[in-house]
């Protein structure tokens, strides 16, 4: 009897501004059973795309991905902020509320050709994932899909993606 | 056969600073055969310990342990920086080489009594694993374990937690 994944997500309004409920999947990832869970059905869908990479940015996207990588024999690239990997880099600069931000990925993360899965815990706007997405195509990977444990509808980041394929546990 | 996995660690000479080495463990995690080789050393070693929760500082720890909490069935708690957590917290703060900083984890990522596998992916002066287990134990969790992908032997961290069991994969 599969678990009900939403029981596990902690709802927090007025955080981290007011008007905001804030959706936290620790109780998710704390349940060993609902993590276990939740990391299965990612692993299905990336079967069924045929994944040989998976990249995720940093720090939950690693908590979504990691366990995937693992599971399926592949292996699993952070995407970081500035300063975070020693070796050259690609980057990818997105739009926050105010200002940018950018992340950046090792050159020899993914190899052209590769069919990579990119992972986060949450999609909202669609900006960490897309400059993610943004990241592996510098490096001619083929991102075959995308998987997130939790979607937030109103915020349209599906749109922002929507040349992917894409995977959401839990749509609020 | 196993795979030697000091192979897939990056040496970075003079980085972050000059007469430093830096330990690069991406090539590991960007290998499937030897990400998994020692995510199933870790495994092994945890069986072993009767873990029930595992717990890992941001956010490398989370590449460390969150395949070994997958693959046990455990849950997984991240311990993070300020601002990062967003209901009520336990915090633990070490010193770096200039100034302090602080790690955090929600109350109840950790039960009283619940074994705790600590995990990160290197072991240096041990500043921040130390922080990390404080946490689980203000929690009353009992650090069964610690496990590291890398320890630097010349930073003597084995010291600083020398009343907790701890496994390193490789040494340097």
């Amino acid at each position: 009897m599969a678990l009900d994944l939403h029981d596990y997500v902690a709802s927090i309004p007025d955080y981290p501004e007011k008007g905001v409920i804030f959706r936290d999947i620790s109780p998710l990832m704390g349940d060993g059973e609902a993590y276990k869970q939740a990391t299965d059905d990612i692993v299905d869908y990336a079967r069924g795309k045929g994944v040989e990479m998976i990249v995720g940015p940093e720090a939950r996207g690693f908590i979504v991905g990691c366990p995937v990588a693992y599971e399926l024999g592949v292996g699993f690239a952070p995407a970081r902020k500035k300063g975070k990997l020693p070796r050259e880099t690609v980057k990818a600069t997105y739009e926050l509320e105010y200002g940018t931000s950018s992340l950046y990925l090792h050159k020899d993360a993914v190899k052209p050709g590769q069919k990579v899965l990119v992972t986060d815990d949450l999609l909202a706007t669609g900006g960490t994932i897309s400059a993610t997405i943004d990241l592996v195509e510098k490096l001619g990977g083929i991102v075959v899909g995308t998987a997130f444990f939790i979607e937030l509808k109103d915020l349209h980041g599906r749109e922002k993606i929507k040349d992917y394929d894409m995977l959401s546990l839990m749509q609020y």
